[in-house]
């Protein structure tokens, strides 16, 4: 089983480290992260990890790729066709085409969703549309070849029900326990359904700065970019 | 807000990146990953993260001091002095010291447990106590200023509530909305007294390979180390 995950400047490390590591409990799994160059790449939060590949020396048929979203980062990488085009070339030869949070708006502005079903970030989940993708407010969809988590958190619910898909519910139990994943969340406030409607508007105004929608509008609605918005 | 976490070869990515990514929603944080030397630290499954500081040049009196767990790295840690005398010393001087996973055996390790209670992963739990620790079956356990979630994915659990803590409980209601923190499990084997007892074999005979039990001892019999066991 070989995972390619595509990292950019500014995407969200839980995104990442979420799945793989879920992913790394499978057996025989090669995991590569890839970036334009190899080596640092600062997540979201200013913590680097490090690209063993750039993306025209990785794997190029993965049996996954996946795309982690991010704030600002994900609709700036939306504007840089060197990055779009690894994406939508690899994407075309995976067997698995996986994204989780926002990452499904690079997928589809690399024009790897148009007609697909797909799950994205709350906040952004509606901008699926402009990429020819159904949007779906669930924590994990999976349409055909196309598996695509929800916001953050959710790509560990998503990378477990991958893992019973892939090597069967044995395997996605044993991961569940693995990662001791019975979770509690404090609050409740998970979802903007669940959250007092002050904390919907206080996360609304710092979402509105960090994925302002002229940035958004601007990656969607530009020509070019992989196979193209 | 001072956070520092401290890396170790083999350490659990999901243990630092879980509490971490949630930790810099709040105001004002700075986040620091040290390691005994500068530079890239390989985790559990391989992903490297860098280590921006060692762990004498980093903030020496954090807020937080954050220890995340691991597997078979952690047991070989905590047959390293020069590491343990680190945490030790700043374990002593941070205003709070907490840990992800088996990170709490480390604690332990550098004595910093001695006399609390505190979480741990399921299939260490008990190993506590060869620390002077007093294991608790909880996601998150707070005694004093020590704050230590289960394992590995309890980490989040873990994080948002300490943000409540620290800054507050709208702090951590945002956080938990940001974070698109409304888990499913897909299978509800995540503590083994809701998985099948099939499934806690297998996965007992994989963790009694990766967490030997000589390992184990070795490190917990083990005099010296911090401020020892």
């Amino acid at each position: 089983m070989r995972i390619l995950a595509a990292l950019f400047p500014g995407f969200t490390a839980l995104d990442l480290i979420g799945p793989t590591n879920c992913w790394a409990l499978m057996p025989d799994v090669q995991i590569q992260l890839a970036a334009l160059r190899e080596g640092p790449v600062k997540s979201d939060f200013g913590a680097e990890i490090i690209a063993t590949h750039d993306l025209s020396n990785c794997v190029q048929d993965p049996d996954v790729l996946l795309m982690p979203g991010g704030g600002r980062g994900v609709f700036e990488v939306m504007q840089d066709d060197r990055f779009l085009d690894h994406v939508a070339r690899i994407g075309a030869q995976a067997r698995w085409v996986t994204s989780v949070c926002t990452g499904s708006l690079i997928l589809g502005k690399a024009g790897l969703l148009r007609g697909y079903k797909a799950a994205c970030y709350w906040y952004c989940r509606e901008q699926l549309r402009k990429f020819g993708a159904e949007p779906i407010d669930e924590r994990v969809v999976i349409d055909r070849n196309r598996a695509t988590g929800g916001g953050v958190t959710a790509g560990i619910d998503f990378a477990l029900q991958m893992i019973g898909t892939w090597a069967g519910p044995a395997a996605g139990q044993q991961a569940e326990l693995a990662i001791e994943y019975a979770p509690r969340p404090p609050f409740g406030t998970g979802r903007p359904e669940s959250a007092p409607p002050e904390i919907v508007d206080a996360v609304n105004a710092i979402l509105s700065r960090e994925m302002p929608s002229d940035l958004i509008d601007r990656a969607a609605m530009r020509r070019g970019g992989g196979r193209g918005a």
